[in-house]
């Protein structure tokens, strides 16, 4: 991997701004991800404590001796009273393919800045899957992968993607050469969506945590869901308590739907897996929801 | 070109909401864009008198009999009070380019469902650009394109993109291939940023507006100018007062920098373009500003 | 109460959108809340089956055929696919008191226009709380209201407010008279927090119904809590499926935490309300959580 | 004026972020705006050379030579280039009165967190205008102030207006106190907008900087034009190569319209005052645009 030049700092500033020792730690440390990839975090702005003051002013000065800090904090989590979290600002320097990108791009409360191959060239670095990652693909799942290929399946797969790759961008290199020229906003129009993109990424900590419940979520794509990872690893060591009300309250929760409140309601409990599955059928009328349904009774060992 | 399935509706329906007469005559109506692109407006929401009717609520109904429609329009546009544009909202179905598409969702305050690489099959579709718009890269603008090919080197480039996307489609088709059946949302990333996708898009006016202003320019790539164009022709016909003073006083409007009005007032004109740059060069101490300030002068006719 | 004039539209018009029946009855007829405010429907765009065309978009062609529209619909809300109902929007008319209009603005992903105490006067309408809604301060709800009041309490609330309503509104109206001409922005600064504003909003289906989920929770204001159920109603009619997966999945349903989970499982059910409590205390260490499962567990009759 | 705990930082704190040595001596320093308000920093992620490198991601590296990052901020606003700006955020702690904020809301795109009149109780803090500031209705504008009141005027809506706060304020203590107590979110609607509330607010460069072109701008209120004076000091020096292209190129520079450009390209320079009104309302057809136009051609001293 070409990792960023390290900035090294061996001076460190004064501040007089809230600090995180978890963050600190992180900043211009890149994470690899994928082949090429990485994130870092580049800058932040606030801690815990700045998620609790933000919450002071709404709630008053009554509150300040009664509620310790990170009880208000997974209160608010808890009652999704969302905007203290917002108060928290963090900045990541991040390297992916640009198919992962699009998919990114489409968390709309951020600011970037993207590398633009209409001023720059772009790099020879496209995304070469790890053979054991090619898959196919799923039948129960629309979007997602199945059952490993056989090793002569996935070493025609990874040479074609690596000839295709390889030729492309001699030609992309061609077309920008002297012989010919061409404007680069339209040399890369034959680049692969593998090729490697980069950009400065800024969020708030609220909308952070609801891309990272999108992302981490196992049918989101692994390959920015490995993003999602290097992301979390951070935050976590950056604000450790509100991470911790995510996980427990968002990303480890579980929701019931009005139907499925009903059912446990008009049962009684343990039933046999063998005897749920046609009753919850009958109820609901819908073969997908049954099914959703049936995974949670497990997980809640109330079928046996 | 594919043109979407004409959705014929012979049926006319009846409804008691405000309706723009120029905007319903543009409904499913696809406007060609490049070799496999369109747009077309799939619903819309409001008409100039909309946009009458929100400024009145702000500004009290004292204000209905003096002032006309069309001058309150224009009043609003010129002093920037752009809410009760926002009270309009247009979406349209469009078929580009991912690299134009990845221009495109910049522009974040819209709404966007965008076709899914992970759930359907990307179609055989690759913009193959017009020999005509082969250009090689400019010198002075950095993100532009400068004089033309020769007609050898357009057929070259031409020839290799064709190439490139018949064996790269071949290659994704071969990857889904009973064989192999590799997940799609991994089969996808050979194909190069040319392929098509679409969407549908869904944004205010006001938001419009400022999306034209920017990729109306003339330095907007023009592959996205050509959407800009379709869609600007049809907002004409939909909002026509509005579209009026967005050209009035935003597209085809100057603005003019604190140095430039300053020399504009601590000389007489006209003046002579041979004397002119040197004295603006030493007032600004910047080359470039001073290039683009001699260009308003001229398009003022302040110079001689 | 003054409803705004009909604006009666005996020509309906013809249109080639898509119409909803249930939106069109709702068409400028106001829903009168509290003592002078209303809300009404203005304009929309779209129904139930754009969700669909939008949806289908992004999940291709093959969806078509298998799965049908209220399936599908439903299945996006469960899984939380939120951007095919961004794709409706909707425009209300809407008149309420100040402080009421001060937490409805805190849903930013929304377009205002609001009347102006600038350029227009404000009216001599003042909230007035209907003596059955005036109640104590809860003492287990630092936000909210308790038991009601004596006769002789709520008489001495209402008739200050009305009082101070009376002599403030005089004074407004003395600063605006001829004798002193005060500007009007600066004559309203002594108007009460219940004094009437109005605007027009304008939001997206999938943000409106993240407002109605705040705002219909039992602990959200009463005067702010009509505003919800009116604009719930007309909802509801106007894009019937969307709004029934909204009740299903979010209004209806129940969140469980982590510790919840890992409760739930942990123990062979249902158990006595007696021994349960102490149980969770020491698992949970946190009296209010504890409090909280409770009420989610009689709301499931796993405790008996 | 109740200026907040200086929250004293003797404690100076390591860190490795970027440090603006201008935004560092505004921390937790508050400037006082109105009788009872204030605006101080409480955090701040970035510097100018920030925007410099978020602009060097886009730009890519062969720009880092030739230009220099003064230069590089300048060409970014002077061609509306705004991405990099929203790179830096910046926390406010702000209090001011209920009309004031109200104002200031509507800028969307902004974190806040207010004071919550429903948990706390509201301070006995309302704004007086100070006597100087109270004037009459301007007749030219319909939004702003005229001539002065005479002094039995001022005092006359002085007394008045401490009067009703006063009474106002003592119906809100009855109303929470033993005998009645009323829930505070009913208590508080008695209670005028020119109480004050505070918040924390949090927004990136770019957007602050668009709240300040239009509260710094005459037409805005006093009352809010006070905070954005505030703002922009602590702004300036905390982001001064930014902020002073803001002022060159936003603030201080000044737009032509497409009819204002062909006007003066039509004509020879510089004209008499008497005889050019007649001749641009003959083109323009409009009173109030040909008055606008006039101001600006007596700026740029083309009329003599």
């Amino acid at each position: 991997m070409n990792l960023p030049d390290r900035i090294v700092t061996d001076l460190d500033f004064q501040t007089c701004r809230p600090v995180s020792s978890g963050a600190e730690k992180w900043l211009y440390r890149p994470i690899q991800c994928l082949d090429f990839g990485f994130v870092y975090l580049v800058d932040y702005m606030g801690n815990d404590e700045a998620i609790v003051k933000a919450a002071r002013v709404s709630y008053g000065r009554g509150t300040r001796k009664t509620t310790e800090d990170r009880g208000l904090i997974r209160y608010l989590r808890r009652h999704m009273h969302t905007t203290p979290s917002e108060m928290i600002e963090v900045k990541f320097h991040c390297k992916m393919p640009i198919f992962v990108a699009r998919q990114w791009i489409r968390h709309r409360t951020a600011n970037v800045n993207e590398y633009s191959g209409r001023y720059s060239e772009m790099s020879n670095e496209f995304y070469l899957p790890d053979p054991n990652v090619l898959r196919k693909q799923s039948r129960s799942n629309r979007q997602g992968r199945g059952e490993e290929l056989t090793p002569e399946q996935k070493a025609r797969v990874i040479n074609l993607l690596k000839e295709d790759y390889g030729r492309g961008y001699g030609h992309y290199r061609e077309f920008l050469g002297e012989e010919i020229d061409l404007a680069r906003e339209l040399a890369r129009i034959g680049l692969s969506v593998a090729n490697y993109t980069e950009w400065y990424w800024k969020i708030d900590l609220h909308n952070l945590l609801h891309f990272l419940a999108l992302r981490l979520d196992p049918h989101a794509q692994y390959e920015i869901r490995v993003y999602g990872e290097a992301i979390a690893m951070i935050v976590k060591d950056a604000f450790p308590i509100a991470f911790e009300a995510f996980e427990d309250y968002t990303l480890f929760g579980m929701s019931l739907s009005r139907l499925e409140k009903e059912f446990i309601r008009e049962n009684a409990w343990p039933i046999s897996e063998s005897a749920v599955q046609s009753l919850i059928l009958q109820k609901f009328g819908n073969k997908r929801e049954t099914e959703e349904f049936m995974v949670k009774l497990k997980e809640l060992r109330l079928v046996i």
